[in-house]
């Protein structure tokens, strides 16, 4: 058995993280929700507690801010499906700790290509608005639209979200 | 005769109020143009006397800043077709009015599925941009995002507009 | 041999250049890159140099930061493979030297339908964000979004870039 993979863009509140969770459900194996998220402030903490909630007692959470793809070699399995929620965190968790993003990309897709189960990764489309007056914004803006490239290259199945609908980008090839 | 719901999604300037108008001068029945927009500058001015130009004398024109599903119910009648523009300024009205957007967003759900005759609504995608720094404005993202996601899920046919163009996010049925 | 014209529209970061730059050198021809770009700071100077480095040999470049319907004009042949990177920078450049848009969008427009040989245009998406708050950036977009629907309205084929995915918004017509 061959591993899969999928990749869930979306603006915020596409919702990119429900659609991802179902996508996963309807798959047989063992659970895992790999969670970006890092909780500063009040905002955030309820955030994660809503999203915790969504889910059923099949899911195991593991917590990844920072070592993503080391998570994701540990969780390798034929058997595993692995939900991570979402890139965009992730990435701006790695540059604030003022890591590589291109070193950090590259450690990413390697890791989804050698996942042996079913993994499934989301992340927020921010490209396409008016481009922000600050430059970290404009760097974080930069930064997260070439790690969507990278994973979308490397990814069997790319959908979008909007408005809580799917769009094929790259649909998942039928092969022997 | 039953009703039948467009909702048409689109960017700032992305001609989704065009398109919409189109898709309704192409039905035949009583032409009523839903306008949600309040004018508190001359700049909205401007842009609400422009759009009115824009339309011929078959369309009745009413106002729904904030009580947009009771005038969707006074609408009701099927040969009435409504043309509501849009969706996110009725939201902001809303909002600024301290009224709770998951209360009014499942009533005008209530009314589109309950409204016999044809409805488009049109509403912006706002979410596929940078987060803005700001609290209120993430505020106002994630309630669009919610009203967007329900608004797509009641709807028959949903598009994206882009640059003038129509993508299909969700095909209307075809039934007996 | 008559000839043809596509727009290319995508987020910043969304792989638009590389994909304009890839579908141009599937073409024969004499390759020219009309560039719109003017560096004012070391950002700019990067991003341009970085661009300039991802071209063969086989391109000339031209410089049309503002003048960009004369320089089509005069690069018009029937061998001549023009691609125009990109629309959103000539359009900034425009508005910084107080020249009128309208204007320049028909001009822009006019050259490309008398244009006999094969052209490529990219532009920015940047309606699907938050509206921002101050006035010149809303008036930026606003221009921004009418033209790329008339450039989109004249194109003989119109793509979508998201995460280095194109997704066809006007397929090109197939006819004797």
């Amino acid at each position: 058995m061959t591993g899969s993979s999928l990749f869930v863009l979306g603006g915020a509140r596409s919702g990119k993280s429900r659609y991802a969770q179902a996508r996963a459900e309807m798959l047989g194996g063992r659970h895992h929700f790999v969670a970006t998220a890092e909780a500063f402030d009040d905002e955030m903490h309820e955030r994660i507690a809503r999203h915790q909630a969504d889910r059923d007692a099949r899911w195991q959470t593991v917590e990844a801010p920072r070592d993503l793809p080391a998570v994701l070699d540990a969780l390798n399995a034929p058997d595993a499906v692995v939900l991570v929620d979402c890139l965009t965190l992730w990435l701006s968790n790695l540059l604030l700790a003022d890591a590589d993003p291109g070193l950090a990309e590259g450690e990413l897709c390697r890791a989804i290509k050698q996942f042996s189960g079913q993994i499934i990764l989301v992340s927020n489309e921010v490209g396409l608005g008016i481009v922000p007056a600050n430059a970290l914004a404009r760097r974080f803006g930069d930064a997260a639209g070439r790690l969507n490239q990278a994973v979308a290259a490397t990814a069997a199945e790319v959908v979008l979200l909007t408005a809580g609908l799917p769009l094929t980008l790259k649909p998942r090839a039928i092969g022997p």
